[in-house]
């Protein structure tokens, strides 16, 4: 095999993620490498911290991000939070809540399952009944906006049943943060995990996480150590906490976390609430542009997720061979189904610095095209 | 909080990584982001995989990067390799040994330890003891390169002691790989772990990892599932495989491994061999400017880790004081001692890029000048 240097081409992301990287994002993230125990590190650590604040629209202490994708947060809100032996309310409805199943049992601990159908909500009802008849539960875990369907569910609703149950709420975030409104103080969330590839157009490989001190309480009175030493946050806080003498753990992804800095503060410079407007008015443009093509949306107008576009691949158009011409004729990647969806939807992305009009005329333009 | 862009200075880094980074290999990092499914991504992986044998000097089908720091990849080879109930003999001459017992303990195992002092090799001698000891064991786990004391173990040796006692061995390479000979086919190692920002001198945040045959058979023998999704290795090779169609597991960090497979190639175009020699020239050359300085080394010649250098810090000179100058007015960064060797030693890496005469140059006369 002769290996020369890989240089990619300047594709458009529109699927579920990574999204597009803006230019400055990608230029932060060239710059010189650091020490992880840098003090000039440390004090952009703090910044991190400050904006991802913002943008979960908490005071949580405890907001970080985990040195890894999504899925490491996932497990990061899971193993910290839960003990072998623990009943957790499950609420699927997509891949991502049967991901959390995983966890759930990988933990030793017991999942109740709350079903929906791939592409509605989660049920408050259903949850609220689960709650009733598993008074033993702790946790409710529910995922926010279900990247696998295209669905947003009611956050505050499910917390507030949670809570009137005693339960702490773990959310997944990975595609609401920064593309709807998410308000983890408001809401009063308790263990919220996203990823910074989709609504933050930072390049894939962190996880934010905030933990209420409400969840922090949980994991300081554990009986057992957490299974994961790796994410064990007791040991992480030592390293990202603002307190004294910074702890060694594990080396941090110093030029990633220049990346995350810099997206996390071109959201600040927008706005939270003007972030969100123009992922509903690019959700409103796509969608026109969508119907006039005759392509369908597998997700209800009240519960659709404007930065992830599920839609189903129209009757006798084969789904591969119109993505792969997207891609090798225009440059342009939209996302196939994913489990029970695989071959039967495409899930269009407008997430973060991808929301914007040049790439709702393009996927328009080209999907016409394409389709014929 | 006023929160801008950040910029970092230009440092030159010789502490015990990151090292620095070529601007060849930020230049790869800072490419377009394209999707982690894209054929030409999966194309790129294939080529990271072939350029980790080499790298690791083995055939290993089973060899990829974990999505996350080294500390991340030993907690893999741990989690996969070790069920609860097992027994693991753990070598313990530094901070990582100390490591892999909380990782053999979170999964529910035994750690035997063997014990060498802190900047001694692990003695064969008591590995050899603590298996005839302890027929149960089934896994012998230890460090080749400790990062906290400059120690090099003779990994060939107590591969071979493992093998006859039936045992698997878990290897920490994290700051061996590119800068030591490590020959794991010749050697039969099992399951060796690195990082991307040592002697490959690429950003920090992943995991090089392989596993021999026997290793990926044992995995495929478990009784019970992976305690970590995000680290089950049987889900990650669905992704990783060459064969057939690539399957979702968790979003590939893109970008890093962009950086990876450039620092890769760098190392494939010098030659292993020829990176060896260089790290132990430069260290030749730094040995010289310390012992005239009056700078001692912790550990016998014999073995002495080329790229990272602990020295103890000289009678009645501020340890903190002398770091921070040196980073302060020269932009330099040396490491502090760990653990049992905080404020007793200086850690001066010469890993990879940073493996050169200039550095050399500027280390020897900036400590020169601080030490006065």
């Amino acid at each position: 095999m002769t290996i020369s240097r890989f240089i990619p081409p300047q594709r458009t992301l529109m699927g579920p993620g990574p999204s597009d990287v803006s230019p400055r994002v990608l230029q932060a993230l060239a710059q010189p490498t650091i020490g992880h125990l840098d003090p000039l590190f440390v004090g952009m650590m703090d910044e991190v911290k400050a904006l991802l604040q913002y943008a979960f629209q908490t005071e949580n202490a405890f907001t970080i991000a985990v040195s890894a994708p999504g899925s490491a947060g996932m497990e990061t809100c899971f193993v910290n939070l839960i003990e072998p032996g623990d009943t957790v309310i499950v609420c699927r409805n997509g891949v991502f809540g049967e991901r959390m199943r995983e966890n759930v049992e990988r933990c030793g601990a017991t999942a109740v399952m709350v079903d929906d159908e791939w592409g509605k909500p989660v049920d408050p009802a259903k949850v609220e009944a689960a709650l009733k008849a598993n008074p033993e539960a702790s946790v409710v875990a529910f995922v926010h906006a279900e990247t696998s369907t295209g669905a947003l569910s009611d956050a505050k609703t499910l917390s507030a049943l949670a809570r009137e149950h005693d339960c702490l709420t773990i959310v997944d975030a990975v595609t609401s943060l920064g593309g709807v409104p998410l308000l983890v103080d408001e809401w009063q969330l308790d263990a919220v995990y996203s990823g910074s590839q989709k609504c933050l157009s930072c390049v894939p490989g962190l996880s934010p996480v905030t933990f209420s001190p409400r969840a922090v309480e949980k994991m300081q009175q554990r009986t057992g150590k957490v299974q994961s030493w790796f994410l064990d946050q007791s040991l992480v806080l030592g390293y990202w906490s603002g307190e004294g003498k910074r702890s060694y753990h594990h080396t941090a992804p110093v030029n990633s976390l220049y990346a995350l800095h810099e997206s996390l503060l071109m959201l600040k410079e927008e706005g939270l609430e003007n972030a969100w407007q123009r992922h509903r008015d690019m959700h409103e443009l796509l969608k026109a542009e969508l119907e006039a093509l005759g392509v369908n949306f597998l997700v209800e107008p009240d519960h659709r997720l404007p930065q992830l576009n599920a839609v189903a691949v129209p009757e006798g158009v084969d789904d591969a061979a119109v993505r792969a011409k997207l891609l090798n004729d225009y440059n342009l990647e939209i996302g196939a189904g994913l489990g029970a969806l695989a071959g039967k939807a495409w899930r269009i992305g407008l997430m973060g610095y991808a929301a914007k009009r040049e790439n709702v005329a393009l996927c328009a333009k080209a999907l016409k095209d394409v389709l014929g």
